[in-house]
């Protein structure tokens, strides 16, 4: 019989991804934006058939898909080259031309949403205050525009109307561990959760009616959990929360009085659905790890984007009632079997101080180990590794690397306690946690002392430089993907919206002066004795290019080993197979250089 | 409500198309050609599930899609940008590596298929004989190689063995319409129709058991009907033919003693099914004009890839015993309602001679028309030109242009008298068929005399030039896409297996050479007034690039309006999307600069 080679590379660069979707009232179409054709696109099925036909042929990034209810178009946002600077188009639902409705260079038009009757536009934007940001309504009959919420204190994004319209839902974010709720109606802003000076988030809230929302916050507990407000009384009552899990997502049933809840527990997701009526909460089963996004149609039916380690996002149904979810997508590592990928084991190690870290690890099959191990701290830095597939993670692996992703202090989902750990302290409690790791693998012969390689991107880019400052000794060469390499100049040159939350989030330039200096990756320029791989998107909007740029010219004039790779059509992250392919690549040999 | 611009040209090029598709044994998997991804590749669905995936990136036509019935692996066949030199390969079913099974640069190999152990592969090939051809049986496991059928007379084709693989059925190609069905069993070889000096031809036969096949044929008569033939008594005998329609393609479905009969009528086909125990015959309602590949299961079901005029390339499905297609596939014109396109009138009106005459006309819609008509002399010259999706047509008739598409004499599907009409009258009758449909057109009111435009392609390019260089007067601008302009060098540059064919097809270059000087568009230069585009694939095995240049050279020699576009990586057609729109673009520039 014959016999075939084992995957190529290539295979897994392949690996298609899905950013968004939406489906349209009565279910006969589902849109969604994939790079099935190498880049991203928006393509659409007309539900039952699966088949996906294009809409549009820009090749770029999809920033919110939304129907007009009344089913004649869609409003859908598009950046360039990953600038993140999204406009805000009208295009036929089944493709076609792509009206421009709110477009303005250099500015970004965020979460849009339309009225019932699709006549009005409401979006987020920073065209006028770039810092706390400002939200609009407009008109698509008479193109008249109002501001409906005026930002302030923090940036401030509109989130949805009252069913009537007659009030509006927005969120101040002060901090990633620090949201605020409100509803403003008429001249009266309204706090959802109670006042008080202790932080805690908003993280999801959906008007039940003119007068209640439900809403997710961790307000007084350290977990979030169910809580629901009433606009008149100003009453704010916990509904129900769930052990060791955080509540993340809400999505209202209005016909069946039902909610939808996705639950975060670490590295993995859960659904729930919560009956309004008896108070029951019942587990749903999904058929990933991860949950992306959930939509609950008028049908009661839902849909849902989701990943798994060993496989990547894929939308699948599951009809009001029944049990089963059908996959609607079919997106796999091209000619790999699922079974051939590694779902990672969860590890669990005591760091420095005793705080209990989770981490994840690919081991590499036996027949195809190298030994080596990569340390992958992961960027956010508040969000966190999780059973979600990457082809980067699943392609080094089917090459021999085994994969160390620890989940240290500051990551999201371990309660806002642990999240909160990161903010003002970027540099020692994560940087300790990441050591530890490879400490307790060394001592559990996950890993060899002298076989351990070293790579992250953006935070996780940081912390590799940061790392390779400090604790050279462990690593044998180490990749950066745009990562901030100064914490000084990194603070200057984040997106102006970002600039009210870096205080509490990195730190103060002049009142944390000393720590920042201690906690930038560039004042330890002499320790970087490793190879070093550095690469970066030239559109970057959230680390800029200079830091990149900095760092290899700092190095360089050191005389030390460093190759930079520059992406001219990219942003913080890869939205074109080929430069993903690139990249890749370039990191596969980079590292088999050096081992 | 917002309003939405008419649809953009750029849209009728990305509508996709198919080339060829494959079901496996359970039907759990399918396994089709198409340019979804821009160029041609291989794609696949998990029935039920009809979303694709990729199993192949290398961006090249498939000639070949067969699966080993045990379900390990399919032999594919690919050439390179164009070039028709199938090379075999073996891939694993859900994509991965392929592995060179029969790979020789510069030969074809043709019509692959496997033994049911899916250990020999057999198939025919120039590589020992580029005239006649061989047919070879490749043992997987053994990796050796015999020779089935030896060549002679006439280019030979391999199609299928009996059931034990006791013998062969091949075809010998003399010409379009003189083919010939023989069965090799041992040393015996047996002609499947009687034998007589009369031309005819066999044109698709399937083995129902060790002694017996069915077949189609018009021996004797003039449209092809089906018979059968005993390998024992040698009996030929006429089963059913159908009033004015000639049977095309034959599919046996053992299980339930049934044939599958496609049946082409002027510019549509019809499907039906024969059951060969009570010899009734029933029309099958299929879900398109045009029939272009059609499969059937071990289980029954049937799956169909068929076009109509105003939809492209789809794959259907009809289970067994159901009345009813369901679509596999949703290709269309992106962003483009079905009805926005246009379904042609099928003319027909007498010739200079009295023949009848069958013409499709493309009427461009009211609002949009530009008043000019587009004569379209198809390629072949023995096919025709059908109600089958070309986006070139539909995007020119949205652009505001009608098309008048003639059936000439020597096209197919008239018969096999009306068929050879071109045989070795390439520049006479077929001409003046064309110059009879505009004189018709314009006493109908169809067209308007001094608004009359000429394009064509291949032969339809070849006579696009005859026609300029004669009636010139008729015009205002031309296009040639790859048409011979010489007849001479023509009979001398296609591939060598067509070479026996030409004296029947052509001409004979030394007994016809007045012929053929009266017939060569060059001969006509002086007449060529009229502003020409010319367009032309590097890799065209079929009409050389010689062809193209020779003519061009001539005319700028001449002082005469000439632009010539080379397309460095394609071959007679377009196989990749960019060059697709690059060509046409070009064509509706050019023509609108004339009109």
């Amino acid at each position: 019989m014959l016999s075939f080679k084992k995957p190529d590379v290539e295979q897994f660069f392949r690996t298609y991804a899905i950013q968004d979707f939406a489906v349209n009232h009565d279910e006969s179409q589902l849109i969604f934006s994939t790079n099935l054709s190498g880049k991203y696109n928006l393509w659409a099925m007309d539900l039952p058939n699966v088949f996906p036909y294009p809409l549009t042929f820009m090749d770029q990034s999809c920033h919110g898909i939304t129907y007009d209810k009344q089913g004649h178009f869609v409003v859908v946002g598009f950046d360039k080259d990953g600038d993140e600077n999204a406009q805000l188009y009208a295009m036929p639902t089944k493709g076609g031309e792509l009206k421009p409705l709110r477009v303005q260079e250099g500015q970004r038009h965020m979460n849009p949403f339309l009225s019932k009757d699709g006549n009005r536009l409401y979006y987020t934007s920073t065209k006028d205050d770039p810092t706390y940001l400002k939200a609009y309504c407009y008109n698509l009959e008479t193109e008249e525009e109002k501001v409906v919420i005026d930002g302030s204190g923090a940036s401030t994004y509109l989130y949805n109307t009252s069913p009537s319209e007659k009030s509006y839902l927005y969120i101040k974010h002060f901090a990633n561990t620090y949201t605020l709720g409100y509803v403003k109606r008429g001249e009266e802003e309204i706090l959802l959760t109670p006042a008080t000076e202790a932080q805690h988030t908003v993280s999801g809230a959906v008007y039940v009616s003119e007068e209640e929302l439900y809403l997710i916050t961790n307000y007084n507990e350290d977990l979030s959990y169910l809580a629901k407000f009433n606009l008149n009384t100003k009453e704010f009552t916990k509904v129900l929360s769930k052990d060791g899990e955080d509540f993340t997502e809400l999505k209202y049933d209005k016909n069946s009085n039902l909610l939808y809840l996705a639950a975060s527990k670490g590295v993995e997701d859960y659904l729930y659905q919560f009956d309004m009526q008896n108070g029951e909460l019942s587990k749903i089963d999904i058929p990933a790890s991860i949950v992306e996004k959930l939509e609950v149609t008028e049908s009661g039916n839902l849909y849902l984007l989701a990943r798994s380690a060993t496989r990547p996002h894929n939308i699948y149904k599951k009809a009001a009632n029944q049990t089963n979810w059908e996959a609607l997508t079919n997106y796999g590592v091209p000619g790999v079997a699922e079974e051939e990928l590694v779902d990672p084991e969860v590890l669990t190690y005591p760091s420095y101080d005793g705080l209990e870290i989770e981490a994840l690890f690919f081991k590499a099959k036996e027949e195809s180990s190298n030994g080596h191990v990569i340390l992958w701290p992961h960027g956010g830095p508040q969000a966190a590794e999780r059973k979600q597939f990457r082809s980067l993670f699943q392609f080094l692996v089917n090459r021999g690397y085994s994969i160390f992703a620890p989940n240290f202090r500051g990551s999201a989902g371990y309660g806002l306690k642990f999240m909160k750990m990161v903010e003002g302290d970027w540099g020692y409690g994560p940087r300790l946690d990441n050591i530890e790791g490879l400490e307790y693998l060394i001592k559990k012969g996950y890993a060899d002392r002298d076989k351990i390689l070293l790579m992250g991107g953006s935070y996780g880019g940081y912390m590799a430089l940061l790392l390779h400052g400090r604790h050279a000794e462990y690593f044998k060469s180490v990749v950066d993907i745009f990562g901030p390499s100064d914490l000084f100049s990194f603070i200057e040159s984040v997106p102006e919206h970002w600039k009210p939350v870096m205080n509490q989030w990195v730190g103060d330039p002049v009142k944390d002066r000393e720590k920042l200096i201690e906690y930038s990756p560039i004042t330890y320029l002499e320790g970087m004795v490793k190879p070093m791989l550095v690469i970066q998107g030239a559109m970057d909007p959230r680390v800029v290019k200079a830091e990149s740029d900095q760092i290899v010219a700092a190095l360089q004039k050191n005389g030390a080993s460093v190759e930079y790779i520059v992406l001219d059509d990219e942003g913080h992250g890869f939205s074109k197979k080929e430069n993903e392919m690139k990249v890749y690549r370039a990191v596969l040999e980079f590292f088999d250089r050096f081992i």
